[in-house]
């Protein structure tokens, strides 16, 4: 078998910018396509069975044990010019470790899965976790059938793409109780995305509360040299503010609070913009914080819109409430990997998601420059190979009966 | 002849978007092609020969009377999302008055010709007045053949589009001396753009000293949740606060400064962002005005972009110094004319630029919304008509004898 950095260098080229080294790997577009083309070679590879869910999300079962199975893995989707981390690090780790506990004879007395779930940066359609959020029943499957990318491509249409006209017949977009039945528990490994780990792999403690919200300011096209001040609608005014009003609250409550997203239109130089739209995203220690740095965020912004005459509007797209991991799993975790500090995320992941219906953990593995969603996220190969060191142990402890 | 308002209502189609009434006519663009082709239709109508300088500038001359000619005309490119007025009015009024004269018998001693200039508004290619600009020599050939629009084409490409092989041999961009000696006036008709005329008909005093600058904003791209606030380096801050700094810095010195374009990279909700680029139009009553207004500008978002740690760069794109139209045109104007206001303006014109090779004027049709560069853009019929007759009246008098 390969070794991890064969592996991870078959991956890498994948929706790599050639200028700026980020990753643009949307959900379904032709380089996830390609990710997916790639799990199904590597299962294959290991004599895996694949099986892929009506919400798009992509399984590889070794075919060995009884009774409810050990699921790994995480996601290959990227944010727009993200790192190569973030993600795929959790479905290459999965199968290194696969390989790893083979390469010792280990036998499973439960299965044991690789998962890769879909759409869970929310890049193409949204919002965040998509494929976790329809298999756990955590969204409404008509909502999410019907949103749309920015082409207007819908996500019913996104995850059908890739499925052949028989396999579209069986295909159910929604919570599926069958598939979450035969899974014991999940163990996601992942990139830190901060500093907060200075040894090689750490476990998560809890997921912050998190969510984002749709800003919309209406105001009136018009002449940038011939308007009066005064006879101004310019929505990127009370726009400014809610920049500036996102990085004030979040000092004052604690939180993180964050506009990275902004379309003006119509977007000439001599224009004042008819109608600006953002996105805000926040998060914090506590629902409570998160509450407050928003509403904050509302009153400021909101003053600032009918000074300038601009309509304004801020609508919540999704949020996920503090999720504390399992704490049973944790201990059992904790326990196989010796002393291992314990660490809270600020990012959200599928392991959050599936924890409503599942016992679920996670494993960090150190981040040098903590930086990610950008091209400078990294891992070093040694701790990557202590991580799937980790990951297999886990995986011995929790599929070995 | 057609009437005003069959000539007018022939145009109003061509580039109008169906849902929100904007236009949409960037140079060399289909629907600019198209405008073109009717400039092309009504010179042949009334046995006007066109001709097309190495700047893509159309001519239809009225083949009559001697030595320098009468020129008059504006432009038909419109900002994105702009209005049906800016720009179209003064070609339909020219040919309008054309018929006027014609019905009424008028036989010019001097040449009348209706010009069509192009990329007036800069929307495509980033400078404004360019035809112009390049006709008079106040732009360097070379660099504005060099300038591209957002897909990569040049403007040497756009301008050579419209020609055929054999034209494209002899055509050459930059100062054209020949046409400008056979012209020896240009007055431009054109709605005015704020709420500065209570009349119908006015005539331009001064133009405004008005320029463009690009803001670049560079960063780092990170997680929107797990940076902390003190690690980041988020330009989306400072470009915030340039968009504050410049409402301020006009009303302090009052100016007139606007951001109304913006990209911000990668563009993810959840990720901070790690470049924006913006636009900054600014305007004023001197150039010192200007000025002091950009120097502000430029001084409080240096400070913002140290302290969040980003690189900040202001570059000026065009600029164009205080015109005072020829005082002798207009007097001898204001006579033909009788009892007509005098009003500045502070939108950038053709007849700005070609002041510095030509004596220059302008008339201003009132627009009651005083909106401009948006679909509320407006005049009533009875003041285009009272627009025609004075373009009219003017234009017996300079090619009159």
């Amino acid at each position: 078998m390969a070794t991890f950095a064969e592996l991870w260098e078959s991956l890498l080229p994948i929706g790599r910018d050639a200028d700026t080294g980020g990753y643009f790997r949307h959900a379904w577009t032709e380089p996830e396509l390609r990710c997916r083309a790639w799990f199904a070679h590597q299962a294959e590879r290991r004599g895996m069975a694949v099986e892929r869910d009506g919400n798009g999300n992509l399984f590889a079962w070794w075919p060995a044990g009884k009774g409810q199975a050990v699921l790994t893995g995480s996601h290959f989707d990227s944010v727009p010019g993200g790192g190569a981390f973030d993600g795929p690090l959790g479905i290459v780790s999965a199968f290194a470790a696969v390989d790893l506990l083979r390469a010792e004879g280990f036998e499973p007395v439960h299965p044991i899965g690789v998962a890769a779930f879909a759409e869970e940066e929310g890049a193409r359609f949204g919002v965040s976790c998509l494929g976790s959020r329809l298999l756990a029943g955590e969204i409404d499957p008509d909502k999410a059938r019907s949103l749309t990318d920015p082409s207007g491509t819908t996500f019913a249409e996104a995850v059908s793409s890739d499925l052949g006209q028989e396999a579209l017949e069986a295909f159910q977009i929604g919570r599926d109780d069958d598939l979450l039945g035969r899974i014991g528990c999940f163990v996601e490994l992942h990139v830190e995305q901060g500093r907060a780990l200075d040894v090689p792999v750490g476990v998560a403690g809890a997921i912050w509360p998190h969510g984002r919200w749709k800003l919309e300011f209406a105001g009136r096209g018009d002449h940038a040299g011939s308007t009066r001040l005064e006879d101004r609608h310019d929505p990127m005014q009370p726009f400014a503010h809610a920049v500036i009003a996102a990085r004030e609250a979040a000092e004052r409550h604690g939180s993180r609070a964050t506009v990275g997203r902004v379309l003006a239109l119509p977007g000439g130089t001599n224009v004042i913009a008819s109608h600006v739209t953002a996105w805000l995203d926040a998060r914090g220690p506590g629902d409570e914080v998160v509450r407050a740095t928003v509403a904050e965020i509302r009153e400021r912004v909101s003053l600032a819109a009918a000074f300038h005459g601009v309509e304004f509007g801020l609508t919540p797209e999704s949020y996920t409430p503090l999720v504390d991991f399992d704490p049973d799993l944790r201990k059992r975790i904790l326990s196989a990997l010796g002393e291992v500090p314990v660490l809270p995320t600020a990012a959200g992941h599928d392991a959050g998601i599936l924890a409503a219906r599942l016992p679920t953990a996670m494993l960090f593995v150190r981040n040098p420059t903590g930086v990610s969603h950008a091209p400078e996220e990294h891992a070093t190969e040694a701790d990557c190979l202590a991580g799937v060191a980790a990951l297999a142990a886990v995986l011995r402890d929790l599929a070995g009966g």
